[in-house]
């Protein structure tokens, strides 16, 4: 190896590792895209890296591969044009697997020095990977930054971060001595070898192509995997960036590039079932739909699979001290990105005779129209509002919306088309919020996007049964309360752990549900539909690797 | 609760989580059944509680329960006529269910706490459990007594220790101060709550089934889930008075003795099925055939699946200074308990030149003539091998060993039946030895029991990668090698590494293939077809709970 990364960045690792386990914050990576952290030309030099990547061959020398159109398009109105070197399922897992045989012996110290040099290396392209998110994803540029640059690189260096915890336990080797009374105890020396389970696959999403795909690639890459990236059609760009960087880490490093691939890939054709059920790829990781989620848990039986699939993220309204702090950040959770969040909240659940406040009750009616307002209030001044909104990441969700308005359900506040400043063609809808019944069959299904809906319930106790069923047999990956009540405080946590759901209360201020820090929050628990592994635990890592011993007398 | 039985045991449990750490010889549970270590009554008395259950009905008390009589009979020779009480698959996962509200809430401290209790308990009634092993397994009295009894229950420890591992690095809760430049800190408190899976289900298995089964019960039990422990339907026993005592503690201690839950069920019979699909059911814990164990990966998909199923444990002869030494050493293992144990050797690889020894080259007739030779030393005295033989457990296992006959291989030791001095009927058999070529099928299926071949190998180099590719494809627990070249046993252990398999090298003493040493010796890697998981790792631990987070702000 050309560079022991791993003593470059142990401080890093060590600070990493107290991290996750105290859970205070902590952040690797400076989320403002200030010149003071990010120095005077990175904004303009990462804005020109994305313009000279646009209308070209992606960067990336993968022997044997042949050019592959992308077909991406921005949300915010323009085609990028680019082509990436594709190789076909076999040929990636085949040089995945040729990779996989020399990077096993290279041994943990490598695989954790190796992930933590990328993920160094990430942050500094972070304005390269902003523009790319933003314009595959449609998030507006600074949540583009945030969360597709210092966020996810977060989210990597915490799953870096277990697995080194994981891995560092086992020692290399032991002397073992057993007592045999008055004879001399028998002496074995006990080595221990960590081996990586294979070939692993990541299967990317449309809307957080790094934050959701970080985790399940440094996972598997600290913990000796090779890693084959396969992006989400629509939003090949930022992971194509990502891999780029791993492989030129690689390469210096002198380790096999193809330790990591990228495998893009036309929509609607079959590669990622493909790959996904190859009998030489071990581990998927997965973000997306509850179709795909579930097809890969029921046929990639081969392999360790890891999904965040979909959900039904529900507010309770019990009581408040101030209903518009309440309604505002509620509001807000519903505009951030359209709602393309599977954090974002759906169902706002209000008792049938309205809220308790510090002004005396408010009825349903004043409740919905609170939040009604402050969506208003919040998307009325479109020159800002269609940052925060950012674009329409797909077609469907432009269809679902249609769809949600032919429910024939009362219209609390209508979706509107919104021009964007910059992008003349940027597709930015403000939600649409429905009134519904309790009964309704419409909110016992997920309407990603910005699609949401506040429901009548005969009272607080219905409301909390009805959010813990659906966390349970629906999935969520938030559920979010107003009491000011204990006692009521205390049957919403019960709630969300018989749901298996992560509980905000009485969020007023700046932080909104939809939001999940590295390091402190756990996002997704795994203990309901919505995902079968939490974003990261110690369960999301252990089982990428086994340990084979071996043993003899000394 | 009525006693912290946590703080009582916390001692032990440090000891414990160390001993993981380290991995170094150490055992919490004496293996000697001597007075010294278990009292001068302790031996006499275990043998009357056992002679007291024969004939009766298993004191249990389950409400609703059916009494089922048992059919369990004695390798050595006798029935055992116990009844033992029953409910249905139904009514047991609705019982599990009912306990688990509760259980849930009392929290890790007492889920360990109970744990550890429980495991005190267990070993103090070792004399019982051992000839409840005995007279189910077949095996001898003193390998019942420590396998059945301290090492099974070192197991046991091993798992809570695992699991308190991980359970200690999920704070309570953490004041999350994230700064905002000049603006006051956003301050959240976040508090974590472990939840277990729910109700989890043990599946035993007829030959070891205490030790087999204590990290799963365990592992399950100590996070938080509520456990169902299904016996195999010939060796309910065992199990049945580990129940009883589980029982016993949980309700000294305030908690629903229905935590813990005994399945017991008529061979044949589809308990096992209808209890490892379940809906309600979250967890399951198997150890059997390999037929049985990948039903319940296809199958039992509700569940997190923990099987350890059987595999094909190869011996590689290349060199040796002591052939005596090497062939009475694997010998051992075959005779020991006639070969009915997962870790035994079945496939011994010989090259066709022969083995080079301290003394010169040994041909392929003398390397094979030595192990027949010493197994027929180890059972020549009748008296002694009816002991370390064991009785033959299962109809099936005879079955085998007349159809190995008739494969018409050349014999090398003829399978003998043994006369027990003390158990008239007892049905005892010494290991057949038969001579095969490396391209015979015979040698590419399990053959459980006392049956093993000599196979004639090219050389060293086929005789390595029939072994991994053996290991890969239909699975190993062990693989056993005699190597006096430092460059073949490197090219061993990278086989071992590639076939996912423990090794151990050159044994010629008194440690054998078949031991596998708790806090030491992983059992199992995960990483073949053998089982799908290891005794005991971080990974067998981490995913049996999840964690649920709430947060608001102060």
């Amino acid at each position: 190896m050309t560079a022991d990364y791993f003593d470059r960045h142990r401080d890093l690792l060590d600070r990493a590792v107290r991290a996750i386990a105290t859970r205070e914050f902590w952040s690797a990576y400076p989320e403002s895209p200030s010149p003071r952290n990010y120095g005077e030309t990175a904004g303009e030099a990462g804005r020109q890296a994305f313009e000279a990547l646009r209308g070209g061959t992606f960067p990336l020398q993968v022997d044997g591969a042949e050019p592959l159109a992308g077909g991406e398009r921005s949300p915010f109105g323009f085609d990028l044009h680019i082509s990436y070197p594709r190789l076909s399922p076999q040929d990636s897992v085949a040089a995945s697997t040729r990779a996989l045989a020399r990077w096993r012996r290279a041994g943990p110290r490598a695989w954790v020095g190796v992930s933590l040099e990328i993920l160094q290396r990430l942050n500094r392209a972070s304005f390269e990977i902003a523009h790319a998110v933003q314009h595959t994803t449609g998030q507006g540029f600074l949540m583009a930054f945030q969360a597709g640059g210092p966020h996810a690189q977060d989210r990597g260096l915490e799953a870096v971060a277990y697995a080194w915890q994981e891995l560092s336990r086992i020692p290399e080797k032991v002397l073992w001595e057993k007592p045999q009374g008055k004879q001399d105890p028998v002496r074995m020396e006990k080595h221990y070898t960590v081996v990586p389970r294979g070939v692993a696959l990541v299967i990317g999403c449309s809307t957080f192509p790094t934050w959701n795909g970080y985790p399940g690639l440094f996972a598997s890459l600290a913990t000796g995997n090779t890693v084959i990236v396969k992006p989400h059609p629509t939003a090949i760009l930022p992971l194509a960036i990502t891999v780029r960087i791993a492989r030129e880490v690689l390469a210096e490093a002198g380790h096999d590039p193809d330790v990591v691939l990228l495998a893009p890939h036309a929509a609607g054709d079959d590669t990622a079932q493909v790959l996904a059920t190859h009998p030489g790829v071990a581990i998927v990781d997965f973000t997306g739909s509850k179709a795909n989620g579930e097809w890969l848990e029921q046929h990639a039986r081969q392999a360790q699979v890891y999904t965040e699939k979909s959900g039904i993220n529900t507010v309770i309204l019990d009581s408040v001290d101030d209903l518009q702090a309440a309604a505002r950040n509620v509001a807000f959770s519903l505009t951030l990105y359209s709602g393309q969040m599977c954090t974002a909240p759906q169902n706002i659940l209000v008792p049938r005779d309205g809220v308790r406040t510090a002004q005396g009750r408010a009825g349903f009616d004043e409740v919905a129209g609170a939040i009604a307002s402050a969506l208003q209030a919040l998307t009325a001044d479109e020159a800002k509002a269609g940052d925060l909104l950012g674009g329409i990441q797909a077609d469907a969700t432009l269809a679902r919306l249609d769809e949600a308005r032919d429910l024939g359900l009362p219209v609390l506040a209508q979706s509107r088309a919104i021009a964007h400043p910059q992008f003349q063609g940027a597709r930015i809808r403000t939600p649409l919020l429905l009134r519904a019944d309790a009964r309704h069959p419409a909110i016992r299904r997920e309407w990603f996007g910005p699609i949401a809906f506040v429901v009548e319930t005969a009272d607080t106790a219905q409301a909390i049964a009805l959010a813990r069923d659906s966390a349970r047999d629906h999935g969520a990956l938030t559920m979010s309360a107003y009491t000011t009540d204990p006692e009521i405080a205390h049957a919403l946590r019960d709630a969300a752990e018989e749901g298996g759901v992560a509980l905000s209360l009485n969020l007023t201020g700046g932080v909104f549900v939809n939001q999940s820090a590295a390091f402190s929050d756990f996002h997704g628990t795994g203990a309901n539909p919505a995902a079968n592994a939490s974003l990261c635990d110690s369960a999301y890592v252990a089982n990428r690797f086994r340990v084979v011993q071996a043993r003899w007398h000394v």
